[in-house]
């Protein structure tokens, strides 16, 4: 038991850089930090997309693509202390609580999100559509591999 | 009239690489993210904080005031479109009116807190704590300038 503990534990910790920061957040603002960062990396997600099926803004598309690798290497896991696997009165989460015992799965999930957030960011670069194309799919598919297992319907 | 209009228009436009991103997202929508950006700043600003005045943490600040950066250059201006001006509902804006009429003011806030944001990321990639200090007070200062003069009190 103890040892499930420290493992998912290990996980949830292995997403953010340091603990430090969720030592001095209240946890009813990690739930807010942390939806703020997940509602701006799908607008600009948004703004991509619209990119890519419409006229190719290279400019737009790098600000968008920088924008979602610098929330995506922030070090989010500090947002998921304990206490917020819960709503905290009228500020509510969507999380399942799968997501503070899957430790191991949670950051490998983490982890390849971050590496599709930064290849993302890498092509965005070169201005190349059909690279971002490919790399904007996968950065999609691992926010679905996390939303598919750990988000409540709404 | 339609002069100082369109300097006013203008100086909005300059916040944003384009006016694409707006004329598809809904006004409410546009003000919730508009609000996650400076909320998701708000973090990272906390943690650069909090590494400064207690054990810094070199990769810590980085990944901070990249996020910042990131969103600060993400175009933020096309979060203001028109019908932004007020509450939608139940989505509130603490947005003065004349941010929407001073225009060349707001684009030189607007380009005065980038610039500062970019430099933040600069000196924080150099690890050097003093330099990062100065940077984010530059930030704050930034922030700061907006805040006094076109956001409402709680």
């Amino acid at each position: 038991m103890k040892k499930s503990i420290a493992r998912a534990t290990l996980g949830v910790l292995a997403l953010s850089l340091t603990t430090l920061a969720s030592a001095q957040v209240k946890p009813e603002d990690q739930i807010r930090y942390r939806q703020a960062g997940y509602s701006f990396m799908s607008w600009n997600m948004g703004k991509i997309k619209t990119n890519l099926e419409g006229s190719y803004n290279k400019d737009q598309v790098i600000a968008a693509a920088n924008a979602i690798a610098g929330i995506a290497n922030s070090g989010m896991g500090a947002l998921y202390g304990p206490g917020t696997d819960k709503a905290i009165g009228n500020v509510k989460t969507r999380v399942k609580p799968e997501f503070f015992t899957d430790g191991d799965n949670v950051g490998k999930i983490a982890r390849d999100f971050n590496a599709a957030a930064n290849e993302l960011a890498k092509v965005a670069a070169s201005g190349d559509a059909a690279a971002v194309k490919t790399a904007f799919g996968e950065v999609g598919k691992n926010c679905k591999a996390c939303h598919d297992k750990y988000r409540l319907e709404d």
